[in-house]
């Protein structure tokens, strides 16, 4: 089952479990897959699916109990245990990623920050993350149980840090840095390409002119 | 047309153009549907139905040129034109938008950062974007002809500033803080929840660790 899941249906849970959050911290007790579609401008039945398919199933006339549906989604994504998350790269995006509210809500722990100034090893972050040397990856990795590291460099070391990282044992990694890395087929590679969303409006601004001089 | 065209096919417009634009930096000529299909672990109809919906036509045995597909993937993401960005809020975010160099590549221009905080008003990001004060955003829109506005500011905040950036006249909003916004029909608002790219690695953790265990 597991190896069909693609990107985009993980990506469909995790704002399934946004709005379900959402619901439950409004006391909204019950949802319909029509509430979620209409929500996520999606068809009720590709909801239904996605849910059927990890064995969470609505009540007809009813929809899906919100409390239990947030606990199934949560036990999907792997969000029950606490992951323990580095951050290479001690600059503005890496500060602004450690201090980043919506991580937190979610259960990850952003344990670490990673650089490779000296200047800067020792300092915090905001809300408290401590910078380490680079050269200590691999002994911070086992101490604190890293599982994830994310690359916040600019894109001339982003291949160096990913190796380092790799040896360092860590098999999930998210990339803000521009440009494609390798990593073995053991690993995770997830990248952050900020450049499409802003595309995405540029379509739509280009779309309203074309309507407006017509 | 236009109207009919998901928020999922941009992006997929987006990363073929990423590929595109590297494939001519590289001085590969043309490429099939099925090259295109393997690099986005995509089939290859739905490729050539997505680019063949735009008008881009590949040729039997040949596939696409590549010049022309990147030209005709950049008018239809409205990228011909230079597009002039603001980003509200010079926090660490702020600044990591304004010196991201992916946005330079495709044509977006970071011609201001805004914030409230006097203390910040005229000094300058690492690459030269100057700071104004939030209160002379209308000002500033006309005089740079700003089209996008990138929220980069707290969530307790972050609904007065799209208030303020809709009254400034921008139609189209990207927005990093965490939870929902509210904007008039015809402004355009696409959110980035930097916490799914995480959980998706979470949920690729889990079904490995279910898979060591059996």
């Amino acid at each position: 089952m597991g190896d069909q899941v693609s990107e985009q249906t993980t990506n469909r849970l995790s704002l399934y479990l946004r709005f379900v959050n959402h619901l439950d911290a409004n006391g909204v007790r019950t949802v319909s897959s029509k509430v979620l579609a209409a929500q996520f401008d999606l068809n009720a039945a590709l909801i239904r699916k996605d849910l059927s398919h990890f064995g969470a199933l609505g009540v007809r006339g009813v929809g899906y109990v919100v409390k239990d549906l947030k606990q199934r989604l949560r036990q999907i994504l792997g969000l029950e245990r606490r992951l323990n998350v580095a951050i290479i790269g001690a600059g503005n995006l890496g500060f602004a990623l450690a201090d980043y509210p919506g991580f937190r809500q979610e259960g990850f722990r952003i344990v670490a920050l990673f650089d490779s100034l000296r200047a800067k090893v020792g300092r915090q972050s905001r809300s408290g993350v401590r910078i380490h040397d680079i050269r200590q990856l691999k002994r911070v990795t086992r101490r604190e149980r890293i599982t994830i590291a994310v690359i916040a460099v600019p894109a001339a070391a982003a291949q160096m840090v990913a190796n380092t990282v790799v040896q360092a044992g860590i098999k999930a990694l998210l990339n803000f840095s521009p440009g494609a890395l390798r990593v073995p087929p053991d690993v995770k590679l997830k990248s952050v390409d900020l450049t499409v969303s802003l595309e995405s409006l540029s379509f739509y601004l280009a779309r309203n002119d074309a309507g407006r001089s017509t």
